[in-house]
């Protein structure tokens, strides 16, 4: 089955916003083991939909069209492929009568406007969307499938899995039988990553692919056949071997949700204490809804005098080893603690540049430091040719997977192949 | 002139990654007043890269494509292009020179792989690209001039700035005439500052385009030719009135972009006290290298615990009023501003949902408040139906918008149009 992607809209073509509808789509259908031959990009120009729906559908077998199912006059995709198939639009009296019942509903009075949305090719097969008022539909042409989504990407994500994906599993008699393990890592390179998993002999219909989201890099294990699900686990566990401590957590998408996730109703309370990550440990974690729960402060301490003040760093440490140090960074974390009698406190400092290095500790040096109620750890790692965003989610990276280890009472400080350390 | 791009690479199209560059690329296009007319995405096999060649050359007059000029197998660009055209791919003797100097530089011994790098079509025209390894290369196919560029966004960025826009510019001998002035809102819908945009009568030449980010809208004025470019500041002047308290900054991307460059060198001091923003305030302020010389702190004070150990508010205020309340927030800016005498400190305490609300204050009202020298600002705002994360960052930049009409001397607190407020 060769499956193509149409993406319509201006604000799309234009680049006012960036398509991550694309690209959910597209890892989407990877992770049920369906790749995507081509994606096409359009404007709202009726002559340049009505040419594309034409020539990709003598290539396809499915094409997935997302946008322009709107009620305003720049959304023409229903018009554009009535024309591009010679026949005329119809109203939908189902579809009509659903946004007459969702306007009554939400006590609006329907614009006249809508009810274009009801206005399908006389060929199309209705597409329900139980969550918008842009009906879905498909309609075939040549050897393809136009299957015609709306661009909202709740209402696209919805389709694509309500709708979408049974309906070329039934019509092209897909293998359902897909399994997909996510490893997140740290602190090596894709290149590194690699090459230690490449040598491996993967067991068949067992695929890897890598997504690179600083400061981490995912790797996805996939699993296609029912032998091959079956070894996903061991597979996995074997990877995980190989690349050591590299692997942070499995099937979340950051650390910060893994920290999340083990801290939740856990009882334990955090608190944290940073200068160069500015907040970002802090706020990593307050994304979530229920953070409130064991995050009892986070405080951003970026002058000298604020951690005197507020965490209680003695001065001399400062003078005698200055802000970005083991002392320091080691005070910071029990001030940071005691105040509220936390269960763990993180704490880093450290020059995340471009300026601010200097011989001794150039631009990329971090000191980080985990305090438990039994003692504290620390340690100095080096980050350099980094940005200063990387330098600092990198390192409140790594100061989550202290915790994350402490947790797990495991080593607390371990290292990374592409982190470097300063001996104490 | 037709301009299109083709975009490559498995990890594009496969949506491993999102397509930053397309949305740069087009938008930076549209900025220098040519709309691009279709994107077409291939992934990485030779005979889709062929196809996509011979086919878009006949319609296109200009065709950007990006990727696949690197040195490993998969990168393919330069021989699909030499056989869309039935040519050979011969050793470009200046580029195989310049890979050597890059390597020798570098202290490293170039990988025969990298060879590849310095193969272009015969008819090629070599395009500089000084910042990469990567051999930039232009070719006439058909009707169209297809320009290879590397995939890496900063090399792309570059070799379009520098060589692309120029050699379109003399082919196709386009006016150069063209401005942008950039109006950042906040607190008003596309809709909102549509309806109050579109009635205006713009001169001849002057265009309007929204691009959402939220929490901010961005309305851009394009001028096209020397008389709108002369109207353009009147223009810009007169749609700032209109749109009144909505508009906060100019040719800035983000309200912290505009903090922090007028804190930078001002010799002024801020503190935060962050509840629901959860170090978003700080955060977005440490992003930018210098805010170190006038940010002091930022206190995430998650817990009511936190909120008096470190900032000092009175439990009975906590008791009375709760955390989310103007007497609390207000306790908590004076506090934060305190600590270290800084000039200007700002709170915020609220509901940023899913849960937690009650009836009277349900999930989005958040408190904010401003401490100066000489007393403190202070609002309650009701953000219903946002998401969690909306809720946040909105709350953010109404607190910079307090600070930043503080340091205008404008009065602190306004109304805009999709945000309520609490009577005091």
């Amino acid at each position: 089955m060769k499956l193509e992607m149409i993406c319509t809209g201006e604000e799309v073509l234009s680049g006012q916003i960036v398509d991550t509808n694309a690209a959910w789509f597209a890892s989407t259908m990877m992770e049920h083991g369906i790749e995507i031959q081509r994606r096409v990009t359009v404007g709202d120009r009726l002559e340049d939909l009505i040419a594309v729906f034409q020539e990709r559908s003598l290539h396809a077998d499915v094409i997935l069209v997302n946008g322009g199912l709107g009620p305003t006059s720049d959304d023409m995709s229903a018009e554009a492929m009535a024309k591009a198939k010679g026949e005329s639009l119809v109203e939908n009296s189902e579809w009509r009568q659903r946004l007459e019942d969702w306007f009554t509903r939400n006590n609006r009075e329907m614009p006249v406007s809508n009810l274009k949305q009801a206005m399908l090719p006389v060929s199309a097969v209705m597409v329900d969307n139980p969550v918008g008022t842009a009906c879905g539909f498909r309609v075939k042409l040549n050897r393809a499938w136009l299957f015609f989504t709306p661009g909202v990407p709740f209402e696209l994500k919805h389709m694509v899995k309500e709708q979408f994906i049974p309906f070329i599993r039934d019509e092209f008699n897909l293998d359902a039988k897909v399994a997909l393990k996510k490893l997140l890592t740290i602190g090596h390179g894709e290149s590194a990553l690699a090459d230690k998993i490449e040598p491996l002999e993967l067991p068949e219909g067992i695929t890897i692919g890598y997504r690179s989201s600083m400061p981490h890099i995912e790797i996805k294990i996939f699993a296609r056949g029912e032998k091959a699900i079956a070894l996903l686990p061991r597979v996995a566990g074997h990877i995980k071997m190989v690349l050591g401590t590299a692997v942070v957590a499995e099937d979340k998408a950051t650390l910060a949700e893994e920290i999340h996730f083990r801290l939740l109703n856990s009882g334990l309370t955090l608190s944290a204490a940073e200068s160069c990550t500015g907040g970002m440990i802090t706020s990593q974690l307050v994304d979530f809804p229920g953070s409130s729960s064991y995050l009892q402060h986070g405080l951003v301490t970026y002058s000298n005098e604020s951690k005197v003040r507020v965490l209680g760093v003695n001065p001399a440490t400062l003078d005698d080893h200055g802000a970005v140090s083991i002392p320091t960074v080691e005070e910071m974390a029990k001030g940071a603690r005691a105040i509220l009698d936390s269960d763990f406190a993180l704490a880093t400092s450290g020059i995340a540049g471009p300026d601010g290095g200097t011989e001794d500790k150039p631009v990329g040096t971090v000191a980080i430091a985990l305090a438990t109620r039994s003692g504290v750890y620390s340690q100095m790692i080096k980050l350099p040719r980094r940005s200063r965003d990387l330098v600092r989610s990198l390192s409140a990276a790594v100061a989550y997977d202290m915790l994350r280890r402490e947790l797990l009472s495991e080593a607390v400080i371990v290292d990374y192949q592409s982190i470097g350390r300063f001996s104490k």
